[in-house]
């Protein structure tokens, strides 16, 4: 059974080591985390994952790292300096600051209800939103409503709500003017945009083909919550793939599928997975038809992992230099600011067309997230004590053996555990850690704990000075499977071929 | 021979996809630049050997991975507000700004002669640059002293030279007010101070140890320059070492010839590193003493590509609660902010003490230009030809073995081909390329350039169809060595055993 609460995760991570609060030890930056010893490990596995799986197994997927700090040209030109905002009202009273829809959601019915009625608009949360940011006097109109305040019982008088622009800005260069500044990036999908032609160019790639990503993003949340879910740093994995006009609905639903798959590959169950087609009234700018990949996270229950766009020729059309000249079938702003053609020749007909654009966008962070619920398990154990134990999958494990000398103070068999440690660090399976601290009831509880797949124990048998002087057991070790708690006997020599299977 | 010009590389990278100018296409963001499908894998290698050398193969370091927005305490606390600064000048007459000490470099010896004589100040740039900041009339003397603008040759006149300080911010929250800034880290460090006691509660770690973190970090450079040399964007690689006063200058010692070790199995010769002993004047305000490596870049010559400080006491020390209980070396600033004690205990007095800190920080893109710097190679064939080819380590390679179909239009070949490149490819070595570009010979020469250690091809005598139909030829193919050029038959089950060894 996986984890059933948020609070448990977040005990689990801060107490071993995978996840702490952004600047702790001053009261923290809300909206930041830091990843720990175990977290950093398991975040670089599960991007390392989806690495490996768009780009080394398949042939038509190339990689790119492109800069976060983004001339403020190319996010007026994606559309995001005009559209990439929340709503944002005031609670006069209070001065706290909310996101309307947020706010809306927390309301009684009854209230939404008297919303809708007043402007005479449909009662759902994005018709709402769009007519209160519509309506000269929507504060008044919240406020006539008796809207509350999340946690209060009284009604608040509330301003009138106006759109927020979420993307960081900052001074570049020595100059400071109104001119000077650069944004952060709020998604790492418009450095592969701009990117386009120097991929082509130097890869000879033809369609259809895609341009992966794995990078930080920055969005100025107004209410950064739920542990890592909403962040305001966070890590994006993003493909863009490239494909002919008319192509797109397929190529759409197969990555609909591949990217389900992959998701079971790293543990996710297929029952907390839904597969959300967001309504065309909430889509993004850019987009002809979203899916949205929702896992059921604990506490917080269902909420978007990873959204799957059809962006059509919207982004390069947006982004490219005599926009006229290719029958868009987006509708982009103009563009005379941009310095390259961003075509690509049509595979029959050899004529430069704008592709169309297919993205699986995925959260890294929410990524971990899902993992370490699925994996987070208590058990109950014969004795009636509790066992913690994180099943991840071996190739997520941030640590994949421990390798404890059952004596810490003794040289022959500290010896022959270092040994070993570092023969099987040399295979290259990810991290093996050589492990003395407490005895050996507690670091197997502690491996348990933080996934740790094998524990390894080198003992007085090992090097032939065991109670019964059983020199059968000379060059032999004990295996302790996580999952099953099952121990065996192992020779050294055997440990490589039998790893190596296990934590393929 | 290595690179003899910046711009035989800045030309390489561009034309086969290794680095391109950040924002391209809107004409650049100064400063920042992008990473192409080669060179996102040629520095996530580096990235990975590094981390793999400093925590997997040790049993004393953790890895950390901490945000990059940071609190604004935690880089007053460090001293960055304050310190991390350069100095300013202006050109009045072009409206150019400059680097003091860069601009004081590029004068003639009697220029420098007379503003030190006019200050009577040590006629050195950093005596100079300090005597300027702090007199009065700094930019009357620059212009009595003649001093030029770059690649002039009239005097100009110059402003008063004034300290700017180099750290990024960005207002967070939905709250624009003079309070609401965070800063952009302008070293990965500072998340590893601050997260000092939660990865010792954590890990249960004593002295010494380490804690290491790879990341981006942020610099408002005043001329960024040189390619990847000196830029706004750029990524680290720093460890922290704690260790107990006194052992900390042994333990600088042992660094320092562990990270040129490590600098030479990434493939740098030893006689183009220079050991730097930074002279006490020069020194950072955390540092008693600093080896600066130095590496020999092409047209820039010795430049930094690694510092090794020893930082002691006074990092912990600024950050820690309770300063004065601990009798720290360093002076520091008082610290009424922090709420945690950020010591440890003595490992034989069981004290609780503030550890020293030994740092080796090395840059990501210093590393990915000096390794491309020492691999790229011109050779005269014997046909009189120019090969130009990329000698990397074969852990460090961007694609590890390229397949390569003789003839793409024929299927018994092709699939063969392919067949082999999704086996070798579940070896986990790293990226197997698929190859049907052009013909055969321009595919070597590509993957000459970009460094691929070994190119196979799949031909009509391994599927039996060879013109003297030799049969003892059928499932065995062509593989050529990037270095020698040299080719050979080999089976294709021996392939795997071949390529680990040689790409180990």
């Amino acid at each position: 059974m996986p984890a059933q609460t948020m609070e448990e995760l977040v005990s689990l991570c801060k107490r071993r080591g995978f996840i702490f609060p952004g600047s702790d030890i001053y009261g923290g930056l809300q909206g930041t985390y830091d990843f720990g010893p175990l977290g950093v490990e398991l975040k670089n596995n599960l991007k390392a994952a989806w690495w490996r799986s768009m780009i080394y197994e398949r042939d038509d997927v190339e990689g790119l790292d492109s800069s976060i700090l983004t001339h403020k040209l190319v996010l007026r030109h994606s559309g995001h300096e005009a559209t990439f905002s929340d709503p944002l009202v005031d609670n006069r009273e209070s001065k706290k600051r909310y996101r309307l829809d947020h706010l809306l959601k927390e309301q009684k019915p009854e209230t939404l209800e008297a919303i809708a009625n007043a402007l005479n608009l449909e009662n759902n949360i994005s018709a709402l939103v769009a007519g209160l940011l519509a309506h000269a006097e929507a504060g008044a109109v919240l406020t006539a409503a008796k809207v509350i305040e999340p946690g209060e019982s009284k009604p608040s008088s509330w301003t009138q709500p106006r759109l927020f622009n979420m993307m960081f800005k900052t001074t570049v260069g020595p100059v400071v003017d109104e001119d000077s500044y650069a944004y952060l990036r709020p998604e790492t999908a418009q450095g592969i945009f701009v990117n386009f032609k120097n991929v082509v160019d130097s890869t000879s790639r033809k369609l259809p083909f895609g341009i992966a990503q794995i990078g930080k993003s920055f969005r100025n949340e107004i209410t950064p919550r739920n542990f890592i879910f909403r962040v305001r740093e966070f890590e994006q994995m993003e493909l863009e793939f490239f494909c002919v006009p008319g192509t797109d609905e397929a190529w759409h639903d197969q990555w609909l599928e591949a990217r389900i798959e992959w998701w079971l590959s790293v543990g996710l169950s297929r029952d907390r997975i839904q597969v959300f087609d967001v309504p065309k009234e909430d889509l993004s700018h850019y987009s002809k038809r979203t899916y949205d990949l929702m896992y059921q996270y604990p506490s917080i229950g269902f909420e978007e992992i990873e959204g799957i766009a059809n962006r059509t020729d919207f982004d390069l059309g947006s982004h490219t230099k005599n926009q006229e000249s290719y029958g868009l079938q987006a509708k982009v702003e103009p563009n005379t600011d941009s310095t390259e053609k961003l075509s690509i020749n049509h595979p029959e007909t050899q004529k430069p067309i704008i592709p169309f654009v297919i993205e699986p966008s995925a959260g890294v962070d929410r990524g971990v997230l899902a993992v370490l619920t699925e994996a987070y398990t208590k058990e109950l154990l014969e004795n009636g004590e509790e066992r913690i134990v994180l099943k991840l999958r071996p190739h997520l494990a941030p640590i994949k053996v421990a390798v404890i000398p059952l004596a810490k103070n003794r040289e022959e068999i500290t010896s022959v555990a270092k040994g070993l440690k570092d023969k099987l660090q040399k295979l290259g399976l990810g991290r093996v850690l050589y492990e003395d601290t407490g005895n050996i009831g507690k670091a197997y509880r502690r491996h348990d704990e933080v996934g740790t797949p094998y524990c390894i124990t080198v003992d007085f048998d090992t090097i032939g000075q065991g109670k019964d002087g059983d020199s059968s057991l000379i060059d032999t070790v004990t295996i302790r499977d996580r999952d099953t708690m099952a121990q065996q006997r192992l020779k050294m020599t055997d440990l490589e071929q039998f790893l190596r299977e296990k934590l393929r």
